[in-house]
């Protein structure tokens, strides 16, 4: 057979596919075949990266596979789950259908994928006029222990893992041509995904979410899910890094608030776990930041600023078919 | 939030989903959890289609959902496996992402989902340039019981399911701007999968293998994988439609033996099976034709037509970045 497409696939895609016991049968056949946990639940999610869309088309092959495996880790983890097999379909123009290229974007994706054991088991490579990434990432929870989106209270603290704003604000500076830091310019690129802290919070966090269409609305989609509940955040308790604070004096409190990307979790957990909480903090060295309460339904979102309501902005959140034009990187 | 692509997702797409008892989180997490019987192994396909490459742009959406999901199917029904839940990743052009558009996706992805009572459990919708749909479907099959391509044994006899060709006859037509006739145009836009015989094919079949790339190059495929086994193919044994035995006999026997997207099952069995295959072929009602043998390694590839070694071509099948001004429909 011609064997282009195959050489690609097998000379540069299966030795990085990793390995575990579990895989019965990786990349080459019709289908993968895993063994799952006994008694365990499967978890999955999918996601795909467009270029121009999603990451700029400048962006490093090895950058473009660490984000398309981080945004679907961070999936698993805000639902509390062990990342375990992934798939991956590669539509690729020409100029990125060559070995230095595919060698590259796979560099990239062990980085990631060693430090979970994911292995890749499957997927596909076609030509397409423009190039995306879509990643299948499939886990494990034990049975009614996965944390969702639906099980806020009122009453319950909402907490953030990390900083929020610095994917924003990176992704402001490189429209504006400006210098982009490396630390912000990381936190767009590579961004960390919170496993360990989203298996930790099995049991302890009433819903989670992660952060990938900004903090506010993706506190919005917590809040419908668990029955049109409203919040209270504390502006001032917002954890921002040193520069996105800057940002934020300068410009508007709202921007790390409505920008996306940050890949940290969002999450709701009764009050009486605050110091427990505080305490799993310091165990994964993750900064874990209490920056408001869930409300009553119908209460709305309120944001507070130095004792006072702000307005809430119209758009909490990023739209891909109503803002056709501006690009987003989740 | 700005919600106009949640209410695309919500109101076109979940409503079509299907109901199954093992899914526990469906569509609108971040990721989907569904419960594997216990036991049973976990069989992974992910198939992208790309437009203009793997379906004209001008195909109906029905069939572009139809296909999609046919094409993981039949990867499953290659593994002698079940399939139970399907992820679905579209990447829309402004044209595309109309509800009227995705209403009448979503009635082919029915159609077709319906009859093995797959579940859709999650996926995601970008925006693109060009249209691409990828599914990713999961199912279950037996330890130790899928069936691979590395199982075929010399002497083994080689089986077809239905007839192969009719695809290629229908792209040939449609490039040459010819009428279509409905019967192969059917089996290029809504390939039937062949899932049950699959199945039952398990502890029958020494290896097996669906037809994408064309016959010759998927029994390539096979040979490979057994250890470069060899194989005899009685062309004149091979199950043509009329209209295809007409195109092959003006054109030449391997055009239907080279073109791609039959999605029927290519498989090796012990000769001793032969008349349990035939009656397996009136129990399920799909035609199963032997129509070879496999020989010992390196022997090659064979192909007799009255008698006389036929010249076998270099290019056994399709490549996509060998040959990228080419569409390709699988």
């Amino acid at each position: 057979m011609a064997d282009t497409e195959f050489s690609l696939i097998y000379q540069q895609i299966a030795p990085c596919a990793g390995v575990r016991d579990d895989v019965l049968l990786g990349i080459g056949d019709d289908a993968a075949i895993v063994q799952p946990t006994t008694g365990q639940s499967i978890v999955v999610a999918l996601d795909t990266l467009v270029s121009g869309r999603h990451f700029f088309p400048t962006c490093a092959p090895e950058d473009i596979a660490w984000k398309a495996l981080a945004v679907n880790l961070s999936d698993l983890a805000a639902m509390g789950a062990v990342p375990k097999w992934a798939l991956l379909s590669l539509s690729l123009p020409l100029e990125n259908a060559q070995k230095g290229w595919i060698k590259r974007f796979m560099a990239g994706w062990q980085g990631l994928a060693q430090q979970y054991a994911v292995a890749l088991i499957g997927g596909d490579t076609t030509r397409a006029d423009q190039l995306a990434v879509s990643v299948t990432l499939i886990g494990e929870v034990s049975p009614g222990s996965a944390i969702q989106r639906s099980g806020a209270m009122p009453g319950d603290e909402i907490w953030l893992s990390g900083t929020i704003g610095d994917a924003g604000l990176a992704l402001a500076q490189r429209y504006a041509n400006q210098a982009v830091d490396d630390a912000v310019a990381m936190r767009l690129d590579r961004p960390t995904p919170r496993v360990n802290l989203g298996f930790s919070l099995r049991n302890l966090a009433t819903a989670a979410i992660d952060i990938s269409d900004g903090f506010l609305a993706d506190l919005g989609h917590i809040l419908k899910a668990s029955g049109n509940l409203g919040a209270r955040v504390e502006v001032d308790a917002m954890p921002f890094s040193p520069m996105v604070d800057a940002w934020q004096r300068q410009m508007s409190p709202l921007l790390p608030l409505t920008s996306g990307d940050d890949y940290e979790l969002l999450f709701t957990a009764p009050i009486a776990l605050h110091n427990r909480l505080n305490a799993l903090s310091e165990e994964l060295s993750v900064a874990l930041t209490c920056v408001g309460r869930v409300l009553p339904s119908d209460q709305g979102m309120q944001l507070i600023k130095n004792g006072e309501l702000l307005v809430i902005p119209q758009r909490q959140g990023f739209d891909h078919f109503a803002s056709p034009a501006i690009m987003k990187t989740s």
